[in-house]
């Protein structure tokens, strides 16, 4: 079949067919795969998995009349994605998150968050656990609490004292499900009659990190533990970075508490600035270097926010409208430090892998993984063994 | 003698009468009184000082020729400053500060400092002790850091770190006497080879706050004591605000330390920020009160110092140029900027000129040409000679 024939907007009620799609695309493709996300967009999930399950000819979609750039796009993302369909297995993946209590949430669905609507890239299914209708109450009004995972008390006490100002003032708040400020702002927001969510960089069959069980079972009591990754998918490193993103995209403004000045929370800032949502930051003592980041942060322009009252002006300033939000679409190709990081978390951390085992980890077509493999290797963070790779330990490690 | 005949320009060498009368002006004017500024500035502290003992009859100003907003001014200045012409004992004054150690100097010494020279409404004297020539030194380079009386022990160390590391760069630092941030920065300073400041709200004779004597003492072995009071003169209220102001005039920048929400600090930056200087502030705990003014200055602009670095590159950017000085005319002399620019115009571009002639050629009131003229004079733009007035040449011009 070919591409063209069948289109489904994502906006008509999904088919039982569109949902078993967009759930296989979420095993292949990881959720800011720009090129999946703008296949998906003008295919719909369902003819763009029949497509890719069929070999994925580029000359197959739109009549082969794909401009240039856009077929070498097509073709390096075939790479990626054809290694991993066999893995696909939508069907189980359904059945599982439904016997948990969830559901794969797709544009269409009531419960699909309406603020996602404007942003590009955003992921094509939410996989949910918990009171998913609380979905819904994600938007203009939520309220992102990020930060370290290893903070200060200061930056708990801060946590909690934004969290429960911002909750009492009917916000809603969102956060990742790490140690430190995200359980910190979970726990808290926990406490009141306001929508929670979690976002997680793993599948929601096993929650990550273990020991924060006994707080997710509460927050799906109550609130909705979220993920773009199905079931039995591993937190890697850089789905922390997506899972961030997906933070900022379902929020109206993101507060980071405390970050290093190496943190993660930077990279979040930007792709908060990059979606058109608001970025605070809660400054503390110069001699922390928990602060630093957050410095940065307010040097560079975020909101100083030392109250719950800030941060509720920076999301709902009095007599002010919300500020344009002017979607920037990520580079498909981004360059190699993206894929550099992405291959080194992919191997294993104490043994060699064979590149073709790299390549399935890392979801990066074979030819990425070898430039990303040469790179590594010339800055010495990874060394060759036979046709193997294998790690070099390094003090940050 | 009518205030006209004879007049002393401020540029050149002073005279002892001079400074005699500049003396006596700062025992009935505040310093920043723009009436006496003004007065001073057009006719020189002899001539100004010989009006006022005389009566200061407004009709004998420019052959009573003063528009009525000026006279109206001059008017109510006169009920400020008759009641005190008794108290002036400027030669008492002088022998004191010299039997101190100390003397008062006057533009056209050559320990002005010449920072002073771009400030409208600067001091017309300052009274010193301690090793004057470092004067000339503050300036460009100058730091100043200011902040609570009651400080926390977060900003003591603050304080400390920042003032060593921007001492250490070869920055001078000036500050007030008063306990707490001003004290830690002094005696950080003091420690290091730069010139080191402190401006007093009241007079030299007697150290304020007392048990800071042994400090003192310190400051004016290797630093320099200022105050724009003569001695005797009490430490009210109203002259820390002054003092402040005359800190901020002597740096390239001020960085606020610690200060609680309604602190004399933000007066300080606003200050600070007319006379076209730098304002940074150190952040600090949100549940920290002696934070929250610092959090205030952010919000509105000021520089984000974490370190002396910071302070350092606030007033030294690298590979950027000093910011435009605008001083700001306050209360009397607004709309100075108009007039100023007309007034200078007017005036011949190689030769000397009357002020009536001014007066004529520019088509504003002798007033408005009058305090034109003073503020023009003060900003090193034209020069006096006798009763005369003639462009001083600029590397613009």
């Amino acid at each position: 079949m070919s591409a063209h024939d069948e289109t489904t907007a994502t906006t008509t009620i999904p088919t039982d067919t569109d949902r078993l799609a967009a759930a296989a695309w979420s095993r292949v493709a990881e959720p800011t795969d720009a090129a999946a996300c703008a296949l998906i967009g003008v295919l719909g999930p369902a003819p763009a998995w029949q497509w890719l399950s069929d070999g994925a000819d580029p000359a197959e979609l739109l009549h082969g009349d794909l401009a240039q750039p856009a077929r070498r796009v097509i073709t390096q993302a075939r790479e990626r994605w054809l290694p991993r369909v066999g893995d696909a297995t939508p069907e189980a993946d359904l059945d599982h998150i439904i016997r948990l209590g969830g559901a794969y949430i797709v544009p269409g669905d009531p419960e699909w968050p309406e603020i996602l609507t404007d942003c590009a890239d955003a992921p094509w299914g939410l996989w949910v656990r918990g009171q998913r209708q609380r979905l819904r109450d994600l938007g203009e009004d939520t309220l992102a609490l990020v930060g370290a995972r290893a903070p200060t008390r200061y930056g708990i006490n801060a946590t909690h004292a934004i969290t429960a100002e911002a909750a009492r003032a009917g916000h809603g708040i969102i956060s990742g499900g790490a140690y430190g400020i995200d359980t910190a702002a979970l726990r808290t927001a926990l406490a009141y009659d306001v929508a929670v969510a979690s976002v997680f960089a793993g599948g929601l069959d096993r929650w990550y990190p273990a020991h924060n069980a006994s707080l997710f079972d509460g927050l799906i009591a109550s609130g909705v533990a979220i993920s773009a990754y199905p079931p039995r998918s591993r937190p890697a490193r850089w789905r922390f970075l997506d899972r961030n993103w997906l933070i900022a995209a379902l929020s109206a403004g993101t507060v980071v508490v405390e970050a290093s000045a190496r943190s993660g929370a930077l990279n979040t800032a930007a792709h908060v600035r990059e979606l058109g949502r608001h970025v605070g930051a809660v400054p503390g003592p110069i001699d922390s270097v928990m602060s630093h980041g957050c410095h940065t942060l307010l040097r560079e322009g975020a909101q100083l926010i030392t109250s719950g009252r800030d941060a509720s002006e920076m999301i709902r300033p009095l007599g002010a409208t919300r500020p344009a939000r002017l979607p920037k679409r990520r580079g498909l190709l981004d360059g190699l430090d993206a894929h550099a990081a992405r291959t080194l978390d992919a191997m294993p951390v104490a043994s060699a892998a064979s590149v073709s085992a790299i390549v399935r980890a890392a979801g990066l077509s074979a030819s990425d993984v070898m430039v990303a493999l040469a790179h590594l290797e010339l800055a010495g963070r990874i060394a060759r063994e036979g046709s193997m790779y294998r790690r070099v330990p390094t003090p940050k490690d």
